[in-house]
């Protein structure tokens, strides 16, 4: 009893794991990489909370708590939690559809969404229903990263041209923008491009610069990651020098200066009911971006993430965000791989990180007055176009057609439509193509390779065939939606060759046989018969045969079951095939 | 040029292929079939009308020019086109959320799912997307009719009973029967039971009974199909000699004698919008239906149909329908049957049909005034218990508990909250069942068959196997949903087996691989290597690897990719096989 208590203690709380053997040397890994993602996570945390259209400071909240949560209950050590690009930009959709950006009731609704999300990845966590995040094809999910990237990027112009624009979709977007294009504010325009160029700049050029200065690799390191904090230092400056909050740039304003408050979601029932949909897409999109980012990092130090357990770790940052003024949070790929990169050893550095997040919005945060919002805009859309990659359609026109489809549409939908209905349609699209791809399986007509007991596609190799023997490979399980064709496909074949005698199934792809397919095979079996045409089958694998003895069908079928193909040809081809 | 017209219009309208070469023989069979059908579908078209909460008359407009159309452009010979009692059924569920049952707008909204579903039939047929009705699986059909027989059967028993009650599911049904139980007629009631027992006993007793006064048995089959029609003339008279209708018990009534009246559905876009998607599933719940009717009759004969042809035969039917007073239609077992078995041998016996109605309608309708509902809703009741059919759940359990489970669900959400609801959450649920049984596919690993060159699964064979080599064999397409479980699944037999140094992928039973399945496969190559392990494929399909090879991922692989499995053991093995 006591060893079932400590082993679910352990499975559900990881800390438990890791905290006892801290050593002193992962400490100090811990503490350098929650400097560095805490001096990268000022600025973005405070950009993705004007992404969402929430007040700045609860960005900085959402990237408290819920990290400190996360440490406790989730399995992978490098993961960073906090408001990531993606699920923000959800968060608009979604609060938006309740009321006016920035409301009360705004705010309300992004508080509830997080408590709604946090929930559903509890429950999903204890069901160990991690595996239906499946259902997210690659395709569908790089699509989806892409179009949003280019939403995310389009929706941060107003800020960059000083303007008031809206929409969800990139024709609202563009079209509103082009609508107020005249009244752009040219102070907020040079602050937003300056601001943006650095910021790209410093992608690439910082480290190298640093480098031939003679810095330290490390030190040149952590500066260049700076380069966000310097971008909002500088233009905080540039604000206050020239006084351009009066000259009508947008700037964030009066932060409260404190921890994070307590706060309550929504209990409102009709609330709940018309933002679930949406708490459910934030859910599953978090944790697969989540999930995908934490296993690739797992894998590099060859340790494991338990998915269903990332499951409840990411709902509890998600309560936890509820009730201290934040909003939807999952594991950012960005601020994950800073921290895993500065040599973040165990969850202790999330701890730190939020110790350090603290201390920014009790002491810093009187700073942010006059930061420019163009500037939080920058950040976002140098982060974001590095999400926007395009050669997800090339490689998937050239593996595949089907693919490159749901790629294509959830591209378009999500642009044309919303994050909502794009990821959405993009999971239906998927499935719909993968159903209509085993709806008309792949038949080949099979005959002997000279010299072997193998059988191959008469259209692709030397093969010997018996002309009363039809071999047809069915390369497909059977099952109600391509249970008709089989029908059709087969008295095609029959009625071209008149010769035949025997007919053969032959089955080592036929992994399952439903209840539609055995009556089609059942139906095939008695019309063959009244033409005088036995049906056999070979090479039935074992869990079908198991299925099949079940039914009556084996007692109705004309012909036999034959271990193998090679077997059926012998027995039925007598003297043909053996000379 | 003129060729293909010619084509096209032997295509589109299959009347020009048998009507040219039509014989005196073929006109004898037609005529007595269509005068047999006649008799059995006035008291028929009757009673689904009641059903379908319309006028009577509108049962009898609805099987004349359908009828006609689709002679016309049908395939099937001896389809008997009509209204049949499921699809009256959910024309009732349809209409019923439009407007109250019974007034211009209900019938109105009946007329118009006519319509649409025409639209939507011909659409479908012209698109040549007959297939999509495939995913409705046998085991949803079988409990979805099995569900709606019930329904039907308790929805007449208002009449019976001679009382007013209303709902769309069994409960509702149930509790508004209860609720009014103190009210039954017990005028009705006598005669909805005598009616009742009268058409039960007729189905299996007058055949017989008929044959041992001596009749000839073509004589016997006719006066027994008759059963019906003598039923409702017994209880007119009945009705008219003890003035029935002064004691409550509810009569047809005035019933307007004339031919079909032009009519026109409504094009109100608001009302299509509202009646579409139960449109939709009228026009597939009809069409499967009917077609698997019409197969069945055609195989008999050797004849074949056309299923894409078949929508717009349906599709005709409908539009008649809607612009003459009638209301949605389609092929009907029942009255198909009867038509094949009295003879038709080709669609003209329908063109008599709808003549023989088209007389009834215009002589015998001031005869039904006295016809007591309670006579219709017996012939109701008789015909759909045959439809019942509960061991459709025993087959289904025997051989699957997926089938059983997609069966029971059809069934009760069918009872529970209705038609729409029962059939859409079938199909969903069939889908949802296949890609979850295709999630978690079968693995197995393989050893020789000594002696041969078969490799078959560990568990049920005894073979031989290397320790150095995993043969795993994936039972299963692979693609987005099981991607990620052949990831785990393979790591963790590699962890039980630390002798390892060849993982080899056996894939004959892979008909397709996606890109998500790629990526895992290329993560599992690395990961393989990064422990020193070999990855290899053996026995890849031709159109599997013809896709491999556009990816660059066929570089990356450690090991090789085999023709066959025993190449890749003789190769890989060295000489412990080979010993």
């Amino acid at each position: 009893m006591a060893e079932n208590v400590s082993g679910a203690l352990r499975r559900y709380l990881p800390v438990l794991s890791w905290g006892r053997q801290y050593r002193r040397d992962q400490a100090v890994g811990d503490l350098v990489a929650a400097l560095i993602v805490t001096i990268m996570l000022v600025p973005q945390s405070l950009a993705y909370a004007l992404l969402a259209g929430l007040p700045a400071e609860m960005g900085l909240y959402a990237s408290i708590l819920p990290i400190l949560l996360y440490a406790i209950f989730g399995t992978s050590r490098a993961l960073a939690v906090g408001p990531v690009a993606v699920v923000s930009l959800m968060t608009a959709a979604a609060a938006g559809r309740i009321a006016a950006t920035g409301t009360p009731d705004y705010i309300l609704a992004a508080l509830t969404l997080a408590f709604l999300s946090g929930l559903m990845l509890m429950a999903l966590g204890f069901l160990r229903l991690g595996f239906l995040a499946n259902f997210l094809s690659h395709p569908v999910i790089a699509g989806f990263i892409t179009a949003s990237g280019v939403l995310i990027a389009t929706s941060q112009l107003k800020h960059i041209l000083g303007i008031a624009a809206e929409g969800h979709t990139l024709v609202e977007m563009v079209s509103s923008l082009a609508a107020h294009l005249g009244n752009t504010n040219p102070h907020t325009l040079i602050i937003g491009l300056a601001a943006t160029a650095f910021l790209f700049w410093v992608r690439k050029g910082a480290r190298p610069l640093l480098l031939a200065l003679g810095l330290t690799p490390r030190l040149a390191d952590i500066l260049a990651k700076a380069g966000p904090v310097a971008a909002v230092m500088v233009s905080v400056l540039a604000a206050w020098l020239f006084d351009l909050g009066a000259k009508g740039v947008a700037v964030v304003g009066t932060v409260p200066q404190g921890l994070p408050p307590l706060t309550l979601p929504s209990f409102s029932l009709d609330l709940w009911g018309s933002i679930a949909g949406s708490a459910l897409l934030i859910s599953v999109i978090g944790f697969v971006e989540s999930v995908s980012v934490a296993q690739t990092l797992a894998a590099r130090k060859r340790q494991r993430i338990d998915p269903d357990q990332e499951l409840i770790g990411l709902g509890a940052a998600n309560l936890g965000a509820a009730f201290t003024g934040g909003y939807p949070v999952t594991g950012g790929f960005a601020r994950s791989v800073v921290n895993f990169d500065a040599g973040a050893e165990t969850p202790a550095a999330g701890a730190y990180t939020a110790v350090g997040l603290a201390v920014a919005s009790l002491l810093l945060t009187p700073l942010l007055y006059h930061l420019p919002k163009a500037t939080l805009a920058a950040t976002i859309i140098v982060a974001v176009l590095s999400l926007v990659d395009l050669s997800i359609l090339k490689r998937s026109w050239v593996y595949s057609k089907a693919d490159f489809t749901a790629v294509l549409a959830t591209i378009l939908l999500t642009l044309g439509f919303g994050v909502e209905t794009g990821v959405t349609a993009g999971v239906l699209i998927s499935i719909l193509i993968h159903l209509y791809k085993t709806s008309r399986p792949h038949m080949a007509v099979v005959g002997q390779v000279p010299g072997t007991q193998h059988y191959r596609n008469v259209l692709r190799h030397e093969v010997i065939t018996d002309p009363r023997i039809l071999t047809v490979r069915v390369d497909e399980s059977l099952y109600f939606a391509n249970a008709r064709f089989l029908e059709d496909a087969l008295f095609d074949m029959v009625a071209e060759r008149p010769a035949i005698q025997h007919v053969i199934l032959m089955c080592p792809a036929v992994n399952a046989i439903d209840m539609s397919a055995l009556e089609s095979i059942e139906a095939i079996n008695e019309r063959l018969a009244s033409g005088g045409i036995l049906l056999h089958l070979s090479e039935v694998k074992g869990p079908v045969m198991d299925r099949l003895k079940r039914a009556d069908f084996l007692q109705h079928l004309t012909g036999k079951v034959f271990l193998s193909q090679h077997q059926a040809v012998m027995e039925l081809g007598g003297e043909t095939m053996k000379a």
